[in-house]
């Protein structure tokens, strides 16, 4: 679908401390000296209705069944793509996104009770099929991406309580999704030095900017 | 998938105004007379959940994506099949119900720019394929409903707001759903007595009690 649109779709994937955070600014950076529009977005929580879904599944007490998180977080997608991704990719600009379907597949699909198929088919048709050009997956050791977060923050939502196994099919999952999609996908090891993993990333959003 | 069940799952659909909240009340009332314990229920907004869901869905400002609608009812709907109407079936009792997948399908799918099949199956995927044991739709012009509702109350929702022709989409997608699974749904004629309803429903209700 993004293939006929003049703009250019980018989401970072990976683990809490991976680095999405400051490799997409950095990205961004760039991207601005270029002369490009950037709108930097994230799923959950990219649109006004997207903060109050996201304050709902991530930080709302009590049990939510597993169909209805999957429902929540594809309804805060469909709101996102419709309103505010697909009209700034049809503007020409370049839209930069931590986390998408991707992430819905990898922690609902494969870390919970969910088929990693139908979690996929849910966000598709929530998006009308939207698939980035290019999706940078940052992929760490989950013991190494909590440490960094434990220095850094003391404040988790419900998805990082979650147990040390869940991370390491989190982390499985992403592998294999990126495993079947070669050509959308940019897998990096996380644990290398900052601005080496940028340039990696610059690289190939060059090629994609032509 | 409820006929593995001991209770007894009962939905009302119809548009506002044709009595559905009369007609489940009284039902409700008689099956207490007999000993049976009587879950009354709504969608949206009949967990803690779906009541958030359910003052986003209807009653927020501004607008909502389409599918990001139709998934937030999933997602209620979800929630509300898993923790309440389930466990309420497992233990025998009978859940009485006001609006389900029926609703869902007339209303966004029928009267919106959604394909009625597509919404009928998140629904499903929502609920694990739960249908109800028997529908009863309550069938009025919609004019009808109107006029009631004007004379009863002096605030609508966002649904109540639409328009006429809108209105009578969504009667005309009921009639086909009920059309297609005829031995699932009761329709009756909503301007008749509100006693020969009753009635009515109750003749069904028996048989499936057996």
């Amino acid at each position: 679908m993004s293939a006929a649109s003049p703009g250019l779709f980018i989401t970072l994937e990976g683990g809490d401390g991976s680095g999405k955070t400051t490799q997409m600014a950095a990205l961004a950076a760039w991207l601005q000296e270029r002369g490009r529009t950037v709108v930097q977005t994230r799923e959950p929580g990219g649109t006004d209705l997207g903060v109050e879904l996201r304050e709902i599944i991530l930080h709302r007490r009590g049990y939510i069944a597993p169909r209805a998180e999957a429902l929540l977080y594809a309804a805060d997608r469909a709101h996102h793509i419709a309103t505010l991704v697909r009209p700034a990719l049809a503007r020409g600009e370049v839209v930069l996104q931590d986390r998408y379907l991707d992430s819905s597949v990898a922690y609902q699909g494969a870390g919970r009770v969910l088929e990693p198929g139908e979690v996929r088919d849910i966000s598709l048709w929530a998006t009308e099929g939207l698939l980035p050009d290019l999706t940078v997956l940052l992929d760490l050791d989950p013991a190494v991406g909590r440490a960094r977060l434990d220095s850094s923050r003391t404040r988790y939502d419900r998805l990082e309580a979650e147990q040390s196994e869940f991370h390491e099919r989190v982390r499985d999952a992403y592998r294999a999704l990126a495993d079947a999609e070669p050509a959308r996908f940019l897998v990096l090891e996380a644990s290398r030095p900052v601005d080496e993993l940028q340039a990696s990333i610059r690289d190939r959003v060059s090629a994609l900017l032509g």
